[in-house]
């Protein structure tokens, strides 16, 4: 006898999440709750609420919130003015995802009077904990079920014996061929994980990109984007404003055109094992190379240095699931701190699966054409004081070669 | 009255230059050793002898030395084993060059008793940083002249008018137009300064560009390299294996072709001021993605992030000049270390402007199939302990929220 | 001729600052304000005015300001909350003090339409950086005289033959024996280089010493202290409240009388050389402890460990004179972020030259006995969590070690 | 029916591992081999033979080692070259020992063909995650028994209750009052936790403590003592010469005398809660203040800020139990390499609980007196040299408050 009474599931309205609604309602006998975000992936969501009332779900008991705006508004975009990146490469597409849909989860498990919440990830990844560490943050005492680290369809096909056999519909694709693509899906990004992905050394399938042409297939013409920022946030593109996630999807769709943003990586995971994944984050990586291009006008120095060196542990902490946790405001309140004077226009050229910044221009800017000139600068700048800059920053190093000469070694 | 003997000059043969050996004969009444270092940049050098020669400079003064292959080995390569980046994209083509210069002047001013040395690099810039911190760090009493740093030859009228004077040929490219690109090219890449560059929203012109075609103008078929590395560093391209300086020069050639390496920034000089250089780096850029290949595979998930952490800080220790620094040695012992298991095989996709990583192996490789994937692994990760990993990870956030229900905020 | 018109000085009133004064109006030919501050470093400032008026300073031109409440609260204590320590040893008591003058000069600058500004600090020291890097910051168009710099009244003797000549008054004790220690004060501490201290295999001699008895002269008893704090500053002592630099000058009271905070260090300074000083720093000693104390209670591991991360760095900034550099303030920005909870009390026991802490409590403690106890804790935490927290912890050494033992090495 | 075979327990001889001796033969009728090592702990280790034969173990499954000099030598000493300190105050004491403890028992794994490892820690603590990391991290098929995370005796009464039910002898002290504080000892220090320190408010008592006297009860007279260092150990006390482990009990003795090295604490765990502990770390607390010492006159600035930065991030490797994680190592190698010139003389003044640095000396010095006086330097430094020095790092200030005033804000 279970002492779960009524559980919020994440729910996409797929396979492995009805399988789970399914085994959920059989192995705790308990009320439960769906709940479907859109953040952009581009599914139907209607479908997920005809699914969850075929399995009884009460309707009011079945949520279905957009969540584009407050996705890339308050974690994407925040994200960014960090310029964060996972290990050199990885844009943390499905990283940022996770910790809107766990806020949201709780929101609704405290509205329905909800004792648990539960997801679709499985015991290997790192979206369980992403999931799970939100959960606990934001509600410390919730139940959490994780059905993956409990049941026993550890196999595909152990999952579709249940599927069939519990009479949840398995659509033709699933039957066929293997074990489909893991794949995850929102604004920032589409990944692939699974297949002969497992074999690092084996190339990707052409046909498994889904938001990007390849490069080869991409416009012979190169496109030009002036895109405007303010305050570390992009806000317009060729003069057209546009809310964050409209932003975001406008670059995907300019990024994707144009075979920009996929990438093939073998990372590290959290849970300590190296998984090999493939991602296509077109908006996102365009969006980073020009955010960087407006900093590099605005910023001082040692700020963005400063930056430069937290980033790493930011990256982390967003891939890690520590997105509720302290350490992870606080850095994200330096973050916003310095991009107070982050406004100005970037042109990015796309091409054929590049994106490079040509030209940049900010009222904040700190590029004093004055002082950088080669050519006279009519005293601005007093080339006779770099000797003693260079002087006192030798000092120590000729201390020290002088000591050793005396000591003769 | 100068106390100034005998004089190494770094000396390229070109016009500024020229200018300056004439400037320091005049000026000091000194002996003057040329130094003319062979660094794959791509320009005859015996040129340089007949110009020395001309000065009246003693044959056994001239310097022409061949320093490819220990630039790369020993510069370059050791660089890109710590994955080396300034300001998140500038690949350190200028700054990994002067400590060598710098280590070979000094050497010649021992051998030829000479008490002083000099260079052409201008007050502004980092590059008479780079040089005088390694002359002082090697050798801790010489003499340094830094002649744009003296004289008054502050515009380029007057450096013209300078050697028309002094009977210095000035080529017909100085003449006309107005000043040309202040550029520096090695084994590593080629830079871009002044002139409307100065203007950080004025897009570089494609003439500009010298070492790589235009991406627009690349071959219209990717080309695969497979790279082979030892121990973090390149070594064999298709099988077929390279000294190091061959090796860069190759990736050169073929990321040329696919006009892969371009860069236009802004960057933040030591100095203080912020300049905008457009920079070609082919060979480095296939590198760079091709040395995180291999290490992703090879290298612990918390070495890796240690070395990413360190890596900001090490490429500004490269950037300022600190090449000769026992910190910047210090790291470099740890980077070293990590490299031993980096052995193994990166596949590599140019196209047009990009290279990418397309796969990995290594018999060193960290990647364990067994466990990553999404199939049965016959027990060898067991699920069920993620939750244990899961619910430590969150305790203290968990009790942090208790412990603000209690008080009620 | 001089384009100089007008100089603040920084003027204690002490012989260098005044044979400054005489030397700026006899090589300038300028007018003269001078700005003495009252930091608490224990010394009458109405001698000062007087002195002044002897050199014909105008009285409008005469500037003496109760720095001390300004100091503390947002100098020392926002420092503090960043538990900074220089080098692992210094609390950075003269580092601190020299933001607020630079700045208060510029004001005073700006009040009386000077054009420059002068200080006392010599050419091989790191004060000369602290108040200029201010000045620079804060007015970027001012003009600095740094007579250290430009004279040549190098050694003491220079100096006092100097005073005598121009008639400044110099005491007994400047004219017998050697040069006085060079000492600079405030309400943070008293410091001392020079002398003996020049040799530092010399032990200090006790007569040195001036804020805190030797321990063995301190009392036989040890005094407890309650310290209150809220959000992260010492508001009140035993129960009584006192204002910033009335919490720091009871602080030093009772921390000098059982000879706490004395220090001596070979520092490295931020112009390349190593120098030897002694410091008493008896309330801050106190402080930085019982500052540890109630974070230790009251702050989340992650943040605290972020903090004692970013400390070196924040010191070193502090240290070299960087305290108007935006890289400081944004570091500021995060530390204050998490001193919101940092509210609580910590009692330290002081004791013949030590202080520590002995018990802390706080509302916002973080401390859950109920978890961390040894006996039954009726199920708060689950032990067997910790198995797989191990194991996925250990997940990628396990996996380094299988892959070494295949490889047979 | 179980599958172990031949378990290798870490076997102090007392009350808690004799239960668990005798809970392991019973749970998992398996053999048992006993590991007690001598590690300074200040016990006699023969009653553990004497013991561990009454519960039958046989004579070659009893293994008591002496590793006094392994420890300090090559775990104790490694680590003191890094100044690791974890949150500010905790000198590593319990968490350095892990790492050998666990190697030694799986060398006797090894040796004696055992496949299972045990530990009496407790499943809240740090200590059986470094006992547990370093088994996998060196046998990755090693089995592991936790006893205090699988049975049933969580409280004190249990167990006591299991010993005298199987005829395990309970000393006189365990009868009576509570619970005794949970005690760690080794040649580094000894630790305390548990009992009325589980109060964070409540002060430790005086009676508790057993390695020092309190400060009030040491010598009337402060003792100095000259300690020699080579590449950053500690070698010779007052010129004898002592091998590590003596020389660390040398310092404990002397130390504990003067009543140093007392910490109270509230400290972060691994495993996500708030403890208490008081330490005892005497002779660790001088080799602390006196490589800092050494280091202070031989160390380049920027690399002894280089170790400062790394230092907490090593210390949390440490106390998280790390020690045979390549990221460790990576780390100990750059530490190893600044070490080479750490050699010289420290003079240390211990005083009633204070440890203080008075002098420093050595061949390698980096201190240059010359350039360091006050005194006149006949040219050795330059001081105009700073002005440059300044005007440049303050440029991009300048630029900055220019930018901001031209944009009127």
């Amino acid at each position: 006898m279970s002492d779960i009474k009524k559980v919020v599931l994440a729910y996409s309205g797929g396979l492995d999440t009805s399988v789970i609604l399914k085994w959920l309602q059989d192995t705790y006998q308990c009320e439960i709750v769906t709940f479907t975000a859109d953040l952009g992936q581009g599914e139907e969501l209607e479908p997920a609420r005809a699914k969850a009332l075929k399995f009884g779900i009460k309707p009011e008991n079945i949520f279905i919130d957009d969540l584009r705006e407050e996705f890339v508004r308050d974690f994407v975009f925040p994200m960014f003015r960090a310029n964060t990146i996972y290990e050199g490469e990885y844009l943390l597409g499905t990283s940022i995802a996770r910790p809107l849909i766990a806020k949201r989860q709780i929101e609704i498990a405290r509205q329905t009077g909800a004792d648990s919440v539960s997801h679709g990830a499985t015991g290997k990844g790192n979206d369980q904990v992403r999931f799970e560490l939100g959960y606990y943050s934001l509600e410390p005492s919730i139940k959490v079920i994780a059905p993956w680290r409990e049941w026993d369809l550890l196999s595909r096909e152990k999952l579709l014996a249940y599927a069939e056999q519990h009479g949840i519909p398995v659509e033709m694709k699933h039957k066929q061929g293997g074990a489909p693509y893991s794949m995850d899906a929102n604004l920032l990004h589409i990944s692939y994980e699974g297949r002969h992905l497992e074999d690092p050394k084996a190339e990707a399938e052409e046909s498994m990109w889904r938001w990007t042409v390849s490069p080869e297939q991409a416009p012979d013409a190169p496109e030009y984007l002036d895109i405007e920022f303010e305050r570390g946030d992009a806000v317009a593109i060729n003069g057209k404003r546009y809310k964050a996630h409209e932003m975001l999807a406008e670059l995907n769709k300019i990024g994707g055109k144009h075979g920009i943003g996929r990438l093939d990586l073998v990372e590290n995971r959290y849970v300590g094992m190296k998984s090999r994944g493939c991602y296509e984050t077109p908006g996102g990586t365009i969006l980073l190379k020009a955010h960087r291009g407006i900093e590099s006008i605005t910023l001082d120095r040692e700020v963005a240095h400063l930056k430069d060196d937290l980033m790493p542990r930011y990256a982390s902490m967003i891939y890690n699931g520590y997105w509720w946790a302290p350490e992870r405001v606080a850095i994200q309140t330096l973050i916003d701190h310095t991009q107070q004077s982050v406004s100005g226009f970037v042109r990015v050229k796309l091409y054929k699966g590049s994106a490079t910044v040509v030209a940049r221009d900010s009222v904040n800017t700190l590029f004093d054409q004055n002082i950088a000139t080669f050519d006279d600068d009519g005293g601005a700048y007093n080339q006779a004081d770099a000797g003693g800059f260079i002087k006192l920053n030798a000092l120590r190093m000729r201390i020290a070669a002088n000591a050793r000469r005396k000591r003769g070694s």
